[in-house]
């Protein structure tokens, strides 16, 4: 049960959204941004650091939803995103975006925990600045993301199905069309 | 030098909100919301825990800023912000506000880390299911400022004046009207 009295029926983030639509606001348009807007890095690959980063912190309910809308992007492909959750630097994904999720690993970890060699890796494998940016927030974000769902004990539905039906729908429409995408 | 080219002069997480001002806009409404707008809790307690939550997470910048905006709400007792980075469960602070630092200090490390008992021990003291929701948002975004501000080794500066004149200027406009006031 939720520390707090939320709506029954909504899992992780969703409840949180409908709690309090004041903080759900910026908390959702943030999430556009960084996943959804057009971007030089897929949204695949952004999706996988998202999913990456609540991996590591053991974050089921973000974890399976962008798990799931990563798979989606990705035609499907569930084993590759199992993939990069058990560990990115053997994965079969591109060297830039195993500097990427490297990095990210990093501030998962702590602000300080990234290092001048860890961006110059990511440089090294054609991150431009803004990619190197927009993957230090999204690591950032979803260190809140993942406290704010598990640090309010929200449920979440056990059942990957239902995650699989809504990332179609959050990957096509984005954070801010369906109240309480995220998480 | 942070990791990534930013407008010199200014600091922390000002430079990075002139970078990408398409996420510093929820970046910013998000402080406002958390932070300014009313609340029953009152915005020195939102900015100590704040300032606790960027002190745990060794973030010179932000603890610096936010701990400057708690003083001004307190009529300058900047003794008992550094009471309260210190050790909140002896500073002379209410016994409500120790039980909501005491849970933010819970989330610096993780979501789960948050237990059943941190929450009941909040309930106790008065906290209301809002109050709750907001000093664990509080704490969690701040695992998210301060990630964002060290992770690209953003520049501060040293002189303590600074942050004491910027922040009478946010304590009264709010993280909004002020460009780049939050971090």
């Amino acid at each position: 049960m939720a520390h707090i009295k939320l709506t029954e029926g909504l899992p992780g983030i969703r409840g949180l959204f409908a709690f309090r639509p004041e903080t759900a606001k910026p908390l959702c348009e943030l999430a556009e941004v960084l996943l959804h807007q057009p971007n030089s890095l897929s949204a695949a690959d952004r999706e996988l650091i998202a999913t990456y980063v609540s991996s590591q912190n053991d974050c089921f309910y973000c974890q399976a939803s962008h798990g799931a809308i990563a798979a989606h992007h990705l035609e499907g492909n569930e084993t590759l995103v199992a993939q990069v959750k058990e560990s990115p630097a053997v994965a079969p994904i591109s060297d830039k975006l195993k500097a990427l999720l490297a990095l990210a690993g990093k501030l998962q970890k702590g602000g300080k925990h990234a290092q001048h060699d860890d961006i110059e890796n990511a440089r090294r494998q054609g991150a431009t600045d803004l990619e190197i940016h927009d993957t230090v927030l999204i690591a950032a974000a979803f260190c809140m993301y993942n406290r704010y769902v598990d640090g309010l004990a929200t449920w979440a539905s056990q059942d990957l199905n239902s995650y699989r039906e809504r990332a179609a729908a959050v990957a096509t429409g984005g954070y801010q069309r369906i109240p309480g995408a995220i998480g």
